[in-house]
């Protein structure tokens, strides 16, 4: 998310005032109504979906979840690379490759 | 998220052919069930949490929903901007100030 | 459910005091947790899962609903049947036989 | 749930002809996506809430649950029994005692 959009979700809350509703537990809560709103989407078929409220919803989830690192202060590189770091090790390569198991079934 | 750490998140999954794995349905699935896990860190308290927990569960949410732009071929400015158009259009600031009310109930 | 299960589950709760967590909310978290566990033992597939894990999954997302009708005093026959008035005017059999779309697509 | 009431739910797919769309996968989506519908009337607050609301997202989570019991063959009371089986092991009432802790971390 490039820094335009990002200032467009922080002034939008601004300027409703919005962020005394944003604890991280409402926003926890909010990305996951989203997502499901999302699965909603796939929830009878997994092939045929409306490609234009999937964007919709998934954009849902990506605003929750750019509020709540704000609110946490957080770095969104930062935390990804932290988590890549720990999948590279609990998934490493050679047993997982095309295999979808969990890392504790390995 | 810059673009160092997106093709850190596609390498993983190439260089694990998990690209098999990633139909849209199953990564839908997959961001509600991290977005969940995400919420499990507020399960019994909005104010006591523990921080490195919930930024690892924020990052899947993150990456899973970058594996799901990348599946699509989605751009994530393009996406949320067209939502938060819309959303500026379903809460305009002068009904929803200071106002959690969905924009039905406005 | 029969009466003495309930009561079980009941007594669970009494034993260890935790009443004071079963707020609605708290109870609302806790059914979409397990509900997304539940969802994790299809996350990769839709036909091979652990049996005994759904069955643990599902178990859980029915205690939970339990301690929330018990929090808010419902009748499940009450709401359930409620909710069946509702669908089955939602849903018509003409216009649903055979059909999965949502009621406001019909 | 009182045998009327679940063959009331049983009969409600059988005149749509929707058992083609229950499979074990599809069932678990929408419980969870029930559940979030649920913890979305606590989206904003824990407090106020729209009883009414709640009572209808409750019952849905409940008839796909019921959709799931039948679709894999299941007792309610067996899976409940076997799973407060293990919550009372894992759950000690000396060590759980008024503390919401999970079961890895006593």
């Amino acid at each position: 998310m490039n820094q335009q959009t990002i200032d467009r979700i922080r002034k939008f809350s601004e300027d409703r005032d919005w962020d005394q509703y944003h604890s991280p537990e409402n926003l926890a809560k909010s990305i996951v109504i989203e997502a499901a709103e999302l699965l909603e989407c796939f929830q009878w078929s997994d092939s045929e979906y409306d490609l234009q409220h999937v964007k919709e919803e998934l954009a849902d989830v990506l605003v929750y979840s750019q509020n709540l690192l704000d609110k946490l202060g957080l770095d969104v590189d930062e935390i990804v690379n932290m988590k890549m770091d720990q999948n590279e090790k609990k998934y490493p390569v050679d047993k997982s490759k095309g295999n979808a198991a969990k890392y504790d079934k390995l």
